[in-house]
């Protein structure tokens, strides 16, 4: 074993957020080879988080104190993330950025270790990892775009509430407190929430469906549709994908689900497509009749799938995919990069 | 005003039932012309309904006390459909059916009067309503169709649970009481539900989304979604469309949404689209930018549509589709189905 003293220092910003307190389990989880971690609030308030049963301070990040890592996981917004990533990553830190901002930066590897761990590259320090909801579907078919191609793409998705952060989560259990409350109507008519109830999510969500996450464009997608397709356009390096996604977000607490099709360039059957498949690592498949469900797949590591069978012709598979969003959309797929750059001896002590 | 004693003896099987409730309702609210309601209960228990501020007795149907009636609702089960409609249809009773049980029969007309009144028939007696799920998609995709062809459809649901009748939404309702009482985790962590709250459903579904509506098929597709795509095919007399449905339960109480692609024979940008869809009657199409939910569309008459713009092409548009599944999926639409029988004249006191 290495001693502590040689492994590399490791800071966590926004270190106490929903995607940041996972994080930090999973460094301990993982045994990520870390000589000292270091753990920073989002810039705004001083908070503690706990490591190996010991109380941390998450003081505000300051540029000097991050400098001193060796790998910085930003887990915060894309406003922290264009403060500090580029002139940490100048200095020679690595930074794994969960955030939006750089991830369509061509110079900037947005990395699924399991699809593009190629992407990689020692003198770009500034890593991305891509948009929760695209993590489960850029796994799912990364093998039958390899095998085949995959040339058009539709999804639906299911989205949980933590992806939208805490205050939304707090958002969907007052919401649904208060309408237990009241106690459901057996008309099953919607109660009507007080003024004030939904603040963060632009509806109310208990027992609703809303199609709307993030800004709607002149095209009439929304921001976190768009970020889907030009993410994994990026992360499959495949520039002419037709790729269309309705984002909706619905009263689950973790794991994301989608419903896709999926169009190659040849035909493929559906068994065909299992046996490739069942060979992307990280990536359960389930048999058929079997399917994932955000409940079953909340807390738990990797990508599962189901439902898998023919769509609407012989070059098209239809597909069920669920994964965690604070986990492999999110903490897993950063630590999981940084274990592909300490494997590769890249990331060391300075 | 026709006096009350020429006017059509209605009779309602399953009007303790969800939809049957709302089904009296709409009775009284539309004036429709009634000379006397008889309700029955679905066959096991008598019960009793309110109609016009009176208590009804619904008691169990039986073939003679149906046979007096000049027009039968059918909201019940498959086997009670089976068990009274082609009597009751061969000895002269309109029956309006919305089971599944004579949907698919090439002597039974399956309507959608915005869509194809024009399938009904004076010899035809026995009148199948559709499934709840594929009325708003057979609405709302209607004038796009009859003006240049729906060639390709996908559609992914977010069906409400009081599609799977009212012990399904007694279920819902518990578990999510229990989950706000046990408090929901801060960590999102999925609390588990205790054995046997889940007997009506396939799983939890409180915080979940299910991916399984009816039984799968050797194809992998479940009962509602080879529902849907086969009616679909029927009502707009289109045998070679290609669809492909994922039937996805949420925990929303009553009307189903759901994400559609449909893929037209020539390219039609999104405005030229709203145009033409701006015609069809019953479907409310918002603008840009906004967009109908279940809490919104819930309750209310007809299809709400949102979202429309291009899909992964020029022959392709996406759009967002909500409608209340026990008003114009199930109730609205049997009684809208006789409110063309009546102003045909076909339907009269015999």
């Amino acid at each position: 074993m290495p001693s502590a003293r040689k492994d590399p220092v490791v800071g966590v910003v926004g270190a106490t957020g929903l995607v940041g307190r996972e994080l930090v389990e999973l460094i301990k989880r993982r045994r990520l080879r870390v000589g000292e971690l270091k753990c920073f609030s989002s810039g705004r308030t001083r908070a503690f988080v706990s490591f190996h049963g010991r109380r941390l301070a998450a003081p505000a990040p300051s540029e000097r104190a991050l400098a001193d890592c060796d790998l910085i996981f930003l887990v915060s917004s894309d406003e922290v993330a264009r403060m500090y990533a580029p002139a940490l990553a100048g200095r020679g830190v690595w930074v794994i950025d969960d955030s939006a901002a750089f991830r369509l930066d061509p110079k900037v590897p947005l990395v699924i270790p399991e699809v593009n761990a190629d992407a990689l590259r020692l003198d770009r320090r500034l890593i991305a990892g891509p948009n929760c909801t695209l993590t489960g579907l850029a796994v799912a078919g990364a093998a039958l775009h390899r095998a085949l191609g995959v040339r058009e793409v539709r999804v639906a998705s299911y989205q949980a509430v933590s992806g939208a952060g805490k205050a939304a989560l707090g958002e969907l259990f007052s919401q649904s407190r208060a309408l237990a409350h009241m106690g459901l109507r057996a008309d099953g008519r919607a109660p009507i929430l007080r003024e004030g109830s939904c603040l963060v999510l632009p509806r109310a969500i208990a027992f609703n469906a809303v199609p709307q996450i993030g800004r709607f464009g002149s095209d009439g997608y929304s921001g976190e549709e768009t970020k889907v397709a030009a993410e994994l356009r990026k992360i499959w390096s495949a520039p002419n994908l037709k790729i269309s996604v309705t984002a909706v977000r619905v009263p689950t607490i973790r794991a994301h689900a989608m419903a896709a099709w999926l169009t190659l360039a040849q035909p493929l059957s559906p068994a065909r497509a299992r046996a490739l498949m069942s060979k992307t690592r990280g990536l359960t498949l389930h048999a058929s009749g079997s399917y994932p469900t955000p409940r079953s797949a909340g807390g738990k590591m990797g990508v599962f799938a189901g439902r898998l069978r023919q769509g609407t012709g012989p070059r098209e598979l239809a597909l069920w995919i669920v994964s965690d969003n604070l986990l492999k959309g999110a903490a897993l797929n950063s630590v999981q990069t940084a274990e592909v750059l300490l494997k590769k001896g890249w990331l060391k002590h300075r």
